[in-house]
């Protein structure tokens, strides 16, 4: 049996993951933050990641059924909130919403998935099936995307203003409140998966839960290339 | 096929079970309201009840997951705070802990699970894979014991001060906070089962789910009449 990594070990290894398999780099994702996808691209990124945001409160409501205190529910169900929001505060899917008005989707057009492609959907959905059926350790640790994520969400509200100027500007709202949002949240899914992965095949599950995570958001990508290809227009 | 009930037929059936199953009438829960349990009878009531406590909001999680809207999810998510408590509200298994501390089971035994006799994990277990597995309506309709509660748990609470005076009264918090939150957890759970059964399938089934959480409860203090029966003393 091998040694368990160090903690410093361990998270080098999560962050290497991020930064091999990450979803910045995918083609149709470099596209947009260079400010070369078309509207109608654009607006389906908009579109079918918008499957993704509503199943975020349910894998989540399904890690936190698993959560093996109250101390760790209790700081958990706070991105449930987060997302479907509560009594004065629209939530992210709200604002996600906003984003498909604010690039001209219709809230019925986005709300009736009618743009999510079937590779999307069976994509989103081994991401909840894994939440649902993998130990919560596995879980939490598929969530830490998040810790790569403010880095690229800060550069995308400026290469949404700079250079889809036509997008109008409250649309950005969501990203703006997942600045503060996913680091509070990276830190407690590393907290948890650091003080529950003690040996090396706990750490190991580990990163190769945050691997397919990626694979996960990189088939979304994968889907949009295949249906909306470079120079075309199809929505 | 059969035509669906009304909703007046419907919610009789639905109260019927109550008036027929629900654990008020088990002769555990009649020694205890006629202040005929034992301290250690007592004592045995709270530590195996309070495995049920603690799986609430483990269900809930388990049907927020599933639940079709936010708006829904949103209310339901109100039953896993009540529970686990939020910044300056301990929540209700806390203060079922403080029940624990009032009929002198130390916080430790309690959070030990040591006397939680196999049947009742068993049947606790049966309610939480209930939730997880069968569609949403059920698991709401199998909630709808709300209904029956707080009739039952405001009579707990004069018995409890009357019949039992050795019980320390900050005890009793659990069930005061109760008694508000029952009847708005009960009327979301009957909106929602009235606005999605609507053949006579599905209310049949409403029915039976409702049926089956009051073998639940009834399980529970089978185990506990078995383990300490009448007269004598166990824990």
């Amino acid at each position: 049996m091998s040694q368990p990594w160090s903690n410093d070990e361990f998270l080098m290894r999560l962050r290497r993951i991020g930064e091999q398999r990450y979803h910045d780099k995918h083609p149709y994702h470099i596209r947009m933050h260079e400010g070369k996808l078309s509207p109608e691209q654009l607006r389906a990124w908009v579109a079918n990641r918008f499957y993704y945001q509503q199943n975020i409160p349910v894998k989540d409501a399904l890690i936190l059924a698993k959560l093996p205190t109250r101390e760790d529910r209790r700081r958990w169900l706070q991105r449930i909130v987060d997302h479907d929001g509560r009594e004065g505060d629209e939530g992210g899917i709200e604002a996600w919403i906003r984003l498909g008005e604010a690039v001209d989707i219709p809230r019925e057009d986005l709300l009736s998935e009618r743009l999510v492609l079937p590779a999307v959907r069976f994509a989103v959905d081994a991401y909840v099936n894994f939440c649902r059926l993998q130990p919560w350790p596995e879980a939490v640790a598929s969530s830490l995307t998040e810790l790569f994520a403010p880095t690229l969400v800060s550069r995308r509200i400026v290469v949404f203003e700079d250079l889809y100027p036509w997008i109008r500007p409250q649309g950005l709202d969501y990203f703006r409140t997942r600045l503060h949002q996913a680091p509070r949240d990276a830190d407690h899914g590393l907290e948890l998966v650091l003080r529950k992965c003690c040996t090396r095949r706990e750490q190991e599950r580990a990163v190769t839960a945050l691997s397919f995570k990626c694979d996960v958001l990189w088939s979304l990508l994968d889907a949009l290339q295949l249906a909306y290809p470079d120079g075309e227009s199809c929505v």
